[in-house]
This record gives C-alpha cells, structure tokens and sequence, in this order.
C-alpha cells in the first residue's frame, strides 16, 4: 500500500489533554477528538477512555480495525521505546512503568507505537514539517518546559541509553533560577513558558504594577506566557524585557547546540514558540553570533510549520518511523 | 599483515612542539624525535623539517619507507579531512588552507592521513586508550583550550560539516570571562588552562600575595595551569581556590554533555587534566549531580591512560581509523 495511504489512530496524550485522531499517512488529519487527561482518575480509567475514543472514532467513520495500520501515542513522559513502556512522567501522576504498547495492541488488536513527545514531534518535523529530507536537524520544543530531539542521518539520536537529548537541561547560567529538575540554571528555567511566567510575576510584584494584575482579574497567577507575548507585541515594555530575556537565554542554548552538534537545520517549536517573531527571532540572533563560522553559515533556523497539531503529527509519524 | 605490525610515522604537529615518531600498529612507541614548531618560519620551512624528522627516524631504525603503513598528523588547527587540507590555525600562523596531506604524500610517497590534534585523541583513545571497545563516548581535552570529540557508534561524530563537538565554546556562564573565539563564558574560558593562570593572577593582583611572586622569579605572567595545580596539592589555599572553581565549571559541562549525549563514558585528557584528581574529582562530583539519573548511571568518568604521548598516539590512531 502506498505510504499516504495508510490510516493511523494517532494520539497526543499530555498531562491536561488527550487528543485522538485519525490521520492519514500524508499527514491529513480526518478527524480529532479532544478529551481531558483527568490523570487522577487513575491509569485503567484512562486506558479506558483512550480506547473508547479510538473505537469511536472508528464507528463515526464506519472504518473496519483492520484496515488501521497502527495506533501510534505520543505520551508526556520518559519512554522505553524497545520495551514500550512508559517508565515515568511528571504530568501523569501514578504512571509508573506502564507497559502501554502491549495493553493497548491487546486491548485493540492493532499494532502499536509510542514514544516521549517531544521525540514524536521531532520525528513529526522530519516526515511531515520543514525537516523534510533534512537528516541531521535539531528540533527545540519551547512549552510549559523545553525538549529536544536530535536527528542524526534520518535517526532519532537516543546516546547509548535513549535518553540523550535533554537540551532543556543544559545549565547555561550559573547560579541561576532553580529548575524542575533540581537543577539550576537549566535553559528550561530560563525561557520555558514557566520561566517566564516566573519572571513576569517577580517583575510585578517588585514593581507593584497594577496595570498587569488588573488585566489579569487580581490575580497574577493566572498570567500565562501566551499573555506575555501578546503584551509584548503590543508594546508593553514590562513584557518585552522578559520576551528579550528569555530570547537571549534561548539563543545562548541554540548556538551551543550549533557549535556541539552542527546540525542543518534547528527547528523551534512547541506552545511557546508560537508567539512567533518577538521571542524568536533575537533568539536566533544571538545563536548565529555565538555559532562559529562554518556551523553558522550552515544552519537554517525555522519554526515549525504543524501548529497546533504537531502532537498529532508527531505521533501519527511514528507509524512511517518504526515500519 | 596484521594491524598491529604494522609500522606508522606519527605527528604531533602543535603551537610549539613537534613530535614525530615510529609507532607500531599495537600502539608501541619505537622512537621518537621533538623538534620545536618554529612557526614563524613559515609553512615550507616547517615541512622541511617535518620531512627530515621522518627521514632521519626511516635512516636511524634501518627502515626502507616500503615498509611504512602511512604517515598520520595531528595538527592543532582546523581540518577539512576528506579534502587532507589544514583549513586555519591559531597556532601555526600563516598556515591558512594548506593541503597537507597532498604535499606530505608528493614529497614522502608514503600514504598520508591528517586530523585536528583533539579529534585524534578522540581517536586514539579509541584504539590505544580507555575507550577501548567503548562505541559511545566523548572526549574532553582540557589543556591551553578546551576541545572535545564525541565518538558515536565507534565513530568520530562530525556533524553536517565535520565541525561537531566544540564543547570548549559551549557557554556555561552568561556575561562570564572572555573567550579567545570571541564570545564570553565558554567552558574554555572558565576550566582551561588559560583560565586557571588568569584566575590566579587576577587574586594575587587583587591581593597583593607576594608569596606566589616570589615563588616565580617575580613575575606572575610565568605561573602556569600546572603550577597552580601543584600548589594546590601542596594546600596553597589561593591555589585551592581556583582549581575547585575550575573543577565545578568543568563539572557543569560535563554534566550537560552527559544530559545531551547520553555517552557510555567520558574520557579526559589533555595536559591541565593530567593535574589529576584535585581537579577531575570534584569535577565527576558535579558532573553526576547535574546529570540525570539514566544517563548518569551509565557514564564512566575516566581520566585519559595515554599520559604525554596521547599526541602521538591520537597520529598513530589515524592510521588504523582510516584504514
């Protein structure tokens, strides 16, 4: 069968939202169910609705199992790919060393492929966004917290683990904010979503600013990163220092990335990347001053082009990267 | 013939010294010439000399150059391997774009394989050293600079443009010292040795310690890394003082090497580091605090076991490496 022809069960399973869909092996999105996570109600319940949402999705589209070629998760957490088995994850408490592939094959019958998130929408960059027959990229993946995925000769690069690529762990700044790692330092304490929701909060309070927690109902906790992005296109100067900030951290991370690495392409995606322009374009700035020449003058620096649905992509790729 | 009878004519070809030597396939050193670089010569006179140093090791030891496996040089500069062209050095000036390979070939006849010195220790470390069967591994050479090579799958990993693994320019420390590429808080500009001689000259500027004054001739610009390192040993507090500061930024870099790459060991070398455990421990201490657990389960620290000859042996390396 030809390879866009295939019809695959993708799912983006995240700490607050679960998203089911069927894709087709071109990348067209048929159709998306969007459920809440709920992880406190516990793994088998879950299980349960997952597997609810694939069977219904198959009856709306009155489409026989058989002719689905895998179901392909895309999960928040750490993952052993050979075992298929979710080890950990921070956002899915009680997600302890579930062997997720094989209750899920022998729950549906259907063959199927998980892998980390991020990984899946690194894989999802090179089969359906800008790394098209780029094999050496690295995918940056800006949210709640940051990612990464290297791509070496068509590759996902694991190490000798399956664990490398923690580029969101790169301490960068001594001494620096502590990290949800426990570390400190870390790029993801520096200019994740968090991070700069951190940093607008501290800024505030400091300058007691009525203005930001007006706009915000009283109460700064609710102010997201979205928020200061948005502020900071429209020009408010509180929200442009922490954007220039968090850049400037972000590009210190991509242009060691580009002299340790030297890939072809870095692709920035993830939520908070999607403020576009204002947070990423003096990011890539400050990489390409830090990159040495020949790595420099070699890398493409580009967003990601899947949106909002580069989980689904990313785990709808996994079908094309594990056959 | 058997690899390890096999005879090679190795080069360590650096900044000030050059070494060239008879090796045998096994890594055993037969004889070895030291001449000094003499740079400002300029690039002929210096292949003169090279090649006489190679003639007068054939005519001493009786050997017809028949019998010569190849040539292998590791030069402190930039390679463009595939091409066996000296692209740029900071060390050799004047030597900009030399295809030394091809010249070493024409006037010797003899088969001529050429790499950056640190890339060679990498090498070296793969078929002489600790690494030995270790296919997943990163090299740290901490001497005047910082340099690294990251072997991955039992090969030197180059990426897109053979300029991977600069793990001396990965910036740990935003607005931190001075680099010599230009950018500010680069590993190399906090752990190597020019960074501990700037350090320790800085505190004894700062406090007036005619101690360390006297201690060399009155003139602090002759303190060297190795200085400060004995000193430190002998409980010279000032000098504990900056080779722990060394040590924990060392640590940090590791730490994030082993986060990104995920190797099965980390091997250090270069001349600083042979200062041993007062600078490499505390490193290994910091280095598996930041590290993850996966990752930092799996790595083994070890000090290089190459000592002085980890130059001419990296040479001697390229030989069975490009065979």
């Amino acid at each position: 069968m030809d390879k866009s022809e295939k019809l695959i069960l993708a799912v983006d399973l995240g700490g607050t939202k679960m998203r089911a869909a069927l894709v087709k092996g071109n990348g067209e999105i048929l159709q998306v169910i969007n459920r809440k996570t709920s992880a406190e109600k516990g793994v088998k319940d879950l299980l349960d609705r997952l597997v609810n949402s694939l069977n219904e999705i198959l009856a709306q589209n009155n489409i026989d199992r058989g002719v689905i070629d895998s179901i392909s998760i895309a999960i928040a957490g750490a993952v052993d790919v050979n075992r298929g088995v979710l080890t950990a994850s921070p956002n899915l408490s009680g997600w302890v060393n579930i062997p997720l592939k094989q209750i899920i094959n022998d729950t549906t019958g259907i063959k199927t492929h998980i892998e980390n998130d991020v990984n899946a929408a690194a894989i999802g960059e090179y089969y359906f966004g800008n790394a098209g027959n780029v094999k050496h990229f690295v995918f940056i993946a800006v949210g709640t917290g940051i990612g990464g995925g290297i791509f070496i000769d068509g590759k996902l690069y694991g190490g000798f683990d399956g664990s490398a690529g923690e580029i969101g762990h790169m301490i960068i700044k001594e001494n620096g904010p502590k990290c949800g790692c426990g570390n400190r330092g870390c790029l993801e304490a520096l200019c994740s979503g968090t991070a700069i929701e951190r940093e607008i909060r501290t800024l505030i309070r400091k300058k007691n600013l009525a203005k930001w927690v007006d706009f915000n109902e009283n109460n700064i906790e609710l102010i997201t990163a979205r928020d200061v992005g948005e502020a900071a296109q429209n020009g408010d100067e509180l929200a442009k220092k922490v954007i220039d900030k968090a850049a400037y951290y972000l590009g210190i991370g991509m242009g060691n990335i580009i002299n340790i690495v030297n890939p072809q392409m870095i692709i920035s995606g993830g939520g908070v990347s999607r403020m576009g322009d204002i947070l990423i374009k003096p990011a890539i700035e400050t990489a390409l001053n830090i990159a040495f020449e020949l790595p420099g003058n070699t890398v493409r620096m580009v967003p990601s082009s899947l949106g909002h649905n580069a989980g689904i992509l990313g785990a709808a790729a996994l079908a094309h990267y594990n056959s």
